[in-house]
């Protein structure tokens, strides 16, 4: 291996110069103008893929390709599924970059472009480390099967039909993604845990229209109070959620976890200066951050009924809806959260209005055994690369992916995140350190020699 | 007296030609084209007036003109504020009319116009009668004081300050209004009692921008869920109003008026039917004219926070806004009652969210004794010309003019409507049968009389 690690660092310009024209191509998922940009892009993944000893092809969807690759080294090996998104979000506002968004610039020792760090920049670290091995060694110590998408920023519409149709074809024992972050700088971090999710939308309807509320206030149900009393009852003063059952099954960390989170650098006031909110506010008994990553949610994104423009208008409204999202932890299953969400609205609906709920797509939490071997030999290869053992963390949203990945594949992922919360994702002047990118490559590098150890039953 | 009911009769075709010319002047005060109209409309009032026997001028305000003109025949004698407004509603949607609305048409026995019944024709019996009598008699029963403003339909804005102004001047015993309707077809009504009201904005901000539900849910209290709750605290299940102090010295109906409303033709499910709700809905113990005449209310008019557009959207909202509005009964005091909603609303706000609470322009409810003489006077008068005696009504919304009156002149308001809840007020086809307006001219010339029978203290 260590021929391996040599060759990364005498091939730095070359690998750099390889995400450089990865950058350049204006690979824009969400714009129909950049379709051709999207073509050329997977063809560049496909060539990266070829280069790197790997059997690519570009494989059609509905929208657009996927680019998919594997080198199947010994069946005996572990086979590791690596998935990464070559689309990009758009780059607007334009002049709010320094330098152009599709022409990378290295400033400060960051690489300055849109998909630096989301996710071209993560991605590539695993193609170069593959590169390496198989140019050095002409072989690898894994199996590895490399999954492409180009429709992540644009919700993966096609990804789920192109699993189901491959099961056997992607069947591996863990995957990898790197499109996820440290936990500060130069603090290295394995994600372990997210959150799962469902949305509804509730809406209630009384009288046929907004009525004068002189005239007929206080003697028929005013749908904008009800809603009100219905979302208001669903959290209580002490943060817990009040929906029966909603926490049957709930898990609470181990003392351990708990540990390492409270280890963890984290200031409540640069939080609260952060999100701009007075005081933090949550379920009684926790901390911030087993708040955000440990504990479900419910959550009104959006509430509207009758007259919100200036001044006073004396209405009983006509119709009230309200958007509905519970953030959900692992045992917590989405379609009995739903049912217990409505049957707890509903119970509680005065008479006299028309009751609808209507559920959206959801997903399940998923949550990494943080004693795992491969979590172990993952968090070897990431101390090896950056100098220090990562830390274990949970992110609060969701990966639609890693829990397509776990439904359809039934395998979980390992989410190594070498970019920074701090690289402007989605944002003007998007970057990746230099560093970050190196200590990603030679990280990768190590990963597929400490995944080989791993026994896996055959 | 009967000399002057029977120049009633046989000056009809006199009485309508008169209104058909002030029908025919389109005074819409909302709409700066016609202010010439309204200009040329209040000429025609205070024309009438000089027929009638008063002593008018036309007074300039910061809007349309006020027409003020009085009758002092003797001080000893009550004198009788009698209030109208001759601007009327815009006539949108034209293509809905019949007939043009400003070219006055009988058809059915109705008058089909813009203003008709509201309130071009209701005020005009008030005129009529009092010139039947000073041509019959040369002289009236009572001392009036005519008072026709040119902006209710826009608010009155410039009414409380020429009142204010003209104390002295307006100083009278008590205020007749015909802007209201009679309680059914053929069932002529006193209405002697108006809620109040008070309304406020409610603002709740949070995270300096909408966050990331899945980073950040659960650890900041979200505006959405927060002012869900504050509003849906505001109303119990058994439809009473939680806010503490909120019923201090609400008095109940005595039981000879509950006797009353319940002796009234009401249908519920007609009401339903009406109103297009599934179920009627409201405080414990009380039927629906009582929940809507004499019972409180706390409804909230409007309510948004983050986002209302398609589909779900995973945010905590930075920001909510509620309107709520409270009707009020007699014995409540607007500001406490602001006071006691404001409290209950900051003390139930979780921690972190900053509270606003703004305030709009209330009034308090009003509530004519029904034992009182000028009632009594009243009754006897509507019942003479309608040919069975009026029922005792209150109605659920607020006539700021009669606040005005109360608080401002220190007198009641005899509310005396001539027309009908189906004339079609403030929508096409506006109309006033014929028979109503005779009987209103009818029970005006008998008002006279029996108001001047009321001992009054001097």
């Amino acid at each position: 291996m260590d021929s391996v690690l040599a060759s990364i660092e005498s091939g730095q310009q070359a690998a750099l110069d390889g995400l450089f024209d990865f950058l350049r191509i204006p690979s824009v998922s969400a714009d129909s103008a950049f379709k051709d940009d999207m073509q050329r892009c997977a063809q560049f993944v496909r060539d990266a893929m070829q280069s790197a000893g790997l059997t690519p092809e570009i494989i059609s969807t509905d929208g657009h390709p996927i680019v998919y690759g594997e080198r199947m080294q010994d069946p005996s090996l572990p086979t590791i599924l690596v998935y990464g998104h070559y689309d990009v979000q758009p780059p607007d506002p334009l002049d709010l970059w320094t330098t152009p968004p599709f022409e990378p610039t290295v400033r400060d020792g960051k690489i300055f472009a849109r998909g630096a760090t989301d996710d071209k920049g993560q991605l590539y670290t695993h193609i170069k480390a593959i590169e390496a091995w198989v140019q050095e060694t002409g072989s690898l110590p894994v199996n590895v099967k490399v999954l492409i998408e180009g429709e992540e920023e644009v919700g993966s519409d096609n990804l789920d039909r192109f699993l189901e149709a491959n099961k056997e074809r992607l069947k591996a024992d863990v995957a990898v993604i790197s499109d996820t972050s440290q936990y500060g700088d130069g603090i290295p971090a394995i994600t372990y845990g997210l959150r799962g999710i469902v949305a509804a939308e509730l809406r209630l309807t009384g009288p046929s229209r907004d009525l004068h509320s002189g005239v007929f206030g206080g003697s028929i149900a005013n749908p904008a109070n009800a809603i009100a009393k219905l979302c208001g009852l669903l959290v209580g003063d002490d943060g817990r959620i009040q929906i029966p059952g909603f926490y049957d099954g709930v898990e609470e960390l181990s003392d351990k976890e708990k540990a390492e989170f409270a280890g963890l650098p984290f200031s409540e006031n640069d939080f609260l200066q952060e999100v701009g909110a007075g005081a933090v506010f949550g379920e009684a008994g926790y901390s911030t951050l087993e708040r955000r990553w440990s504990r479900p949610t419910c959550d009104i994104n959006g509430i509207v009924s009758g007259y919100t423009g200036e001044g006073p208008k004396t209405i009983v409204p006509s119709t009230a809806m309200a958007k509905i999202t519970c953030r959900l932890v692992p045992s917590q299953n989405p379609d009995v959260i739903l049912d217990a969400l409505e049957s707890f609205l509903k119970q509680h609906c005065p008479p006299g209005l028309q009751f609808e709920f209507e559920r959206y797509h959801g997903c399940e939490a998923f949550a990494f055994d943080p004693n795992s071997p491969w979590i172990t030999a993952a968090s070897e290869a990431v101390a090896a690369a950056f100098g220090q053992p990562p830390v274990f963390i949970r992110e609060g949203g969701s990966i639609p992916v890693v829990s397509s990945f776990q439904q359809i594949l039934g395998i979980d992922t390992l989410l190594l995140g070498w970019g920074r919360n701090t690289d402007n994702l989605h944002s003007p002047d998007e970057h990746f350190h230099v560093d970050d990118f190196m200590n990603g490559v030679r990280a990768s590098v190590h990963l597929w020699q400490k995944l080989s150890e791993v026994s896996v039953d055959r």
